[in-house]
């Protein structure tokens, strides 16, 4: 079956395999949709967009993604209100830090409209598949990879653009353990920490195992430099709170700018909470949690939302958190979900409706 | 058809594509000859390789390899004599820094064995397809990847290993123009450079743009912290002669441990050239140049051999380099393309015999 939504061809698969789904206990990003988005940058345009069926990506042994890692992502959730509703949070800052991270990648930038027009209609098509248990919802994986061929270490002549979506429930259940990272590194100045490239993420695999043998679940990552001021985790901006100013890093070439750190920066601000971005030492952390200052450590990123952070590691010592009633993480976590639900009013103008 | 050779079981393609290569103006990396080896990591080991036809691989959408990262590779040559009989250099080099590399990457170990025997079966099958024509090589590509799935930030539960090969002509015509970089860096204290991750290459790209643009063809990288020392440029590493001393970088966990590199010092030493292995300032290079001590620099790496490097460029400024009768860099050059042709003597029992 062939239609067409907002341009954008549609081929419909034969047989839906929703009913399989037990949305009650999702796990994150390992079932996927019935349809994804695809787009073809060959002969240095990008074809338009075509919805097909959920299926295998067939490709030449020597195409550049499995040689030079020439590949990026962004992840986004698609979220339905009471009323059945479908929303997605700032889809425009997304599409921006694509194109951020396809320039820094070597790889041709994407329309906006190919993003956003292909993302509503392949939602649109989707839209049973949003899950409503209670902290799920539907994450969506738009990616760019290197389709072009050859053993060169040269940036590819063809790549593909494709979105994908997988119904979810939460990334780390309760508060997390991390690790202070004192020997290992994610990003270098003038590197690509800053941009969402595949090779970002491999790299931090073998270090978050050795901390997960020590009973960590996450790496807070320092400088490479000097290992003395924190970074960002995995996949999730950090925030201190020190007393009762939150802190957080500025963003630079070797940090995710994060788009869930930008809003919960926004919303502490409209809470009359006090924010500083600067960089934060691992010796005033250790300090403010030995002197009693500490009160809070928490996650920030669309996959995590806010994490709360329950002890950290440093120099073979554990330090605890305290566990507040009413935390900045819980206030934050709140208001930023009820925006993202349509519970509250959005006086930020981050929601943008999809149906 | 199917064989077996070395235990190792062989499909034979049905018609070969030998006869449409044009084996006397090779490019580098852009035909594949008709088989491959395939190793599949799959329920927690690597189970027995095989030779197929190349052919397509077909991968789930959320295979990680699109989204992390997370591959590896290697990057050998096969050489043939005046008795078309096959050779390789140091191959137990290129396996043994492929398991480091699959370390360092969260990739599990690859057996010796299968690594070697599928080499060697793929090598003897793929006998004609080694090119004869001067400078001209059988470039072999073995390399890993995440082919589990997942959109979840960890490593895959299953791999692919697979060696391709290319019959293949120079890498560079001529002397290489390079440029000295000191904005953007490869690579991170702690991180990945050591590694041959594919990530490392494809951040390389843009700013390799940003420097054809300006008329170089390669970047000589620095440290990332002061830019001041050199390291290596995109695919080989980086010798400078001052005076009569040959100098390079010592290998650390931001720079590829290149087999041409230590081959390059071990006959340098036999040649009774006096070499230093130590940090190298890029003042120290500008320095040489401009009062005439600073004789030759050159690249080395099994892809580009020995090239020679023509001019750099540092501060908007270009330092050509004198061009010599008797450079160290051809002296080096015919020593090591002798062992490997098997036109010399093999005082260092580098050379693997295939057939
Ligand atoms: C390394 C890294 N840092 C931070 C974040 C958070 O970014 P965002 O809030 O835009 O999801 C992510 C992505 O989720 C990430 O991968
Ligand atoms: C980054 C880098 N440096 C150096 C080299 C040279 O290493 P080898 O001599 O082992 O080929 C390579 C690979 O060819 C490389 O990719």
């Amino acid at each position: 079956m062939e239609a067409v939504m907002n341009n954008i061809s549609v081929e419909k698969a034969k047989t839906s395999k929703i009913h399989e789904v037990d949305f009650e206990n999702l796990s994150f990003g390992s079932i996927y949709t019935d349809h994804m988005l695809v787009c073809d940058y060959v002969d240095g345009e990008w074809k338009t967009p075509k919805i097909v069926p959920y299926q295998p990506i067939t490709l030449d042994p020597s195409a550049k993604i499995f040689h030079y890692g020439q590949s990026i992502f962004e992840g986004m959730k698609a979220y339905k209100d009471d009323n059945e509703k479908i929303w997605l949070f700032r889809p425009l800052e997304n599409h921006k830090r694509l194109n951020k991270s396809a320039k820094r990648l070597a790889i041709p930038q994407l329309p906006e409209a190919y993003f956003m027009e292909g993302l509503t209609a392949l939602l649109q098509l989707e839209k049973d598949w949003v899950p409503t248990t209670p902290g799920s919802s539907l994450y969506i994986r738009p990616f760019i990879f290197a389709s072009g061929t050859g053993f060169h270490a040269s940036p590819a002549n063809a790549y593909k653009f494709i979105i994908a979506c997988a119904p979810s429930g939460t990334y780390f259940s309760g508060s997390v353990k991390v690790l202070i990272e004192e020997t290992y590194s994610r990003a270098a100045n003038g590197g690509v920490g800053y941009a969402k490239a595949g090779g970002n993420y491999a790299g931090q695999f073998y270090p978050t195992q050795l901390a997960a043998e020590k009973g960590y679940q996450q790496v807070i990552w320092t400088d490479d430099n000097t290992h003395e001021f924190i970074e960002e985790a995995g996949a999730m901006n950090v925030f201190v709170r020190i007393g009762d100013t939150l802190l957080t890093a500025p963003t630079n070439d070797r940090i995710l700018d994060g788009i869930t750190r930008k809003s919960i920066l926004d919303i502490a601000k409209d809470e009359g909470i006090k924010t500083e971005v600067r960089k934060v030492s691992v010796h005033e952390i250790v300090e403010a949690a030995k002197n009693g200052s500490l009160k809070e450590m928490f996650g920030a990123g669309t996959a995590a939302v806010v994490s709360p952070i329950g002890a950290f590691g440093y120099k073979g010592e554990d330090y605890e958190l305290p566990e507040l009633k009413d935390s900045f993480a819980s206030r934050l976590k709140k208001r930023i979900t009820d925006i993202q639900y349509n519970r509250a009013e959005d006086k930020f103008g981050w929601r943008y409706p999809v149906s």
